[in-house]
């Protein structure tokens, strides 16, 4: 079992211990985030505890976010883990009590971090691209919210994993989101496509990142949903994450995908990037 | 604090701990119930059991139930806790393991129960009747299915509390679906009308049982969504759950609901219906 550092409740612990009786765990009343890092160094700090904030808001959690505090537990973690690559995952909850749907006035929200090495995908995915299933998008009206309420992302990555695929691009209204994950990304006519930042995707740190590499590159960028239908007029396709980085897309169900020089043009960017903040 | 009996991972325990490495925290990966009892007696338990088990093949965890074992659990809980009126919480993860979207192969599902005392509603508000606010239904597209993907029923529950009102009442569509933890009926030309059961509810057991009740005192049923411009038209309203029994609705809104002696009538059966089952 790969090591894994816990900071629960304030502390760092040798068992992931806690109780069951936690909003996170019965209500999926909870948001989270995960942040890489790279020789001790998390990247885009502040944009992630930026989203957490605004989830916390969002979902109405009373949790006055200390920065300087999470940002002294992680690097703390970080020591702790000892590894070149790393991810945290934090989650916060509305907090411990007894069940019931109205939450209670001043319960304490819990924190949770877990901080483990990180392993990227295999450099041949990042060169060859992947595939991908269509999914309906069944989850809820607020997608923007990085909500623990993640069943719908685990029913469509199981049944790319049982088709034989790599992962799934929800779609809804006969237009594509996101994936299950990550940002998705088009290419038609020379243009760089994604669907618009609104309550139907997660405002994805990785994809603003990749939204201002291409304006750097002069690459025309057009924030609109794409069709399925345009699916066939693909000139090149990404997906775009924390963990899956820039992750060309090769074939979404049936239809082959070319790789665009774009695509490879951005990842190398995107790499850059990451290479120099973890200096 | 009120007393608890908990049943985690197979066993009694005097403590509620468990690992946080668990998709039922990190996804909302499972499913649950809340079944009632009296005198020891567990209400509906078979109908309860056979909805998990459809839920555990809906969203694909490999669990064969043994409802022998949990209904030995179950009266083994009841026994302990010595309380003439309890809710036992029953819920189902697809596992323990370190987070990741894709689950692994062979996981074992977690089972969590927890048995409490049950403190039905002051009798005031079964007479009187409760109000509600209209809420949007940002639910997910499977309502239909109970799992733990909670956060906007806890979401229209705190709005309805900040605004002085009972509990939340869903729309989707410009049609009420249900409340955030109960089935909604309404009466227009002395006709009891429901949503009917497909992705967009809860396929509520007491909704079942009131249906049942309805058939037998020959009131007429339509299985239709109700249009919120039908709320004005109400001669009468309730909700319908495990943990409401039948609760009437005095005003939706700014709309005053009339008490309807049809309400009181299938609040008078379903009581019969409950004593009956726990002598």
């Amino acid at each position: 079992m790969a090591k894994r550092i816990y900071f629960i409740d304030g502390k760092f612990r040798r068992n992931p211990l806690s109780t069951i009786e936690d909003r996170g765990f019965f209500f999926a009343d909870s948001i989270y985030e995960v942040i890489r890092a790279r020789n001790g160094k998390p990247f885009f700090l502040e944009e992630h505890l930026t989203r957490l904030e605004k989830g916390l808001k969002e979902i109405k959690i009373d949790l006055k976010l200390d920065s300087g505090y999470l940002e002294e537990v992680i690097k703390k973690s970080l020591k702790k883990l000892k590894k070149k690559e790393a991810a945290i995952y934090l989650q916060i909850t509305r907090g411990k009590e007894p069940r019931s749907h109205l939450p209670r006035r001043k319960t304490k929200p819990t924190i949770i971090m877990i901080t483990s090495e990180f392993r990227p995908l295999s450099p041949r995915l990042f060169k060859e691209g992947v595939s991908l299933i269509l999914y309906p998008d069944i989850r809820w009206a607020r997608c923007d919210i990085k909500t623990t309420m993640l069943l719908p992302n685990v029913l469509a990555k199981i049944e790319a994993k049982e088709r034989g695929f790599f992962d799934a691009l929800f779609y809804k209204n006969g237009y594509i989101t996101e994936s299950t994950s990550s940002s998705f990304f088009g290419i038609i006519g020379g243009k760089l496509l994604t669907h618009p930042a609104n309550h139907d995707i997660l405002p994805s740190i990785t994809r603003e990142k990749v939204l201002q590499i291409a304006k750097n590159l002069k690459i025309p960028i057009e924030e609109r949903p794409l069709a399925l239908e345009e699916i066939r007029k693909l000139e090149g396709a990404f997906l775009a994450g924390t963990t899956y980085d820039i992750l060309p897309v090769k074939r979404i169900e049936e239809i082959e995908i070319p790789l665009s020089p774009l695509t490879s043009l951005i990842q190398t960017e995107y790499a850059k990037l990451l290479e120099k903040l973890s200096l």
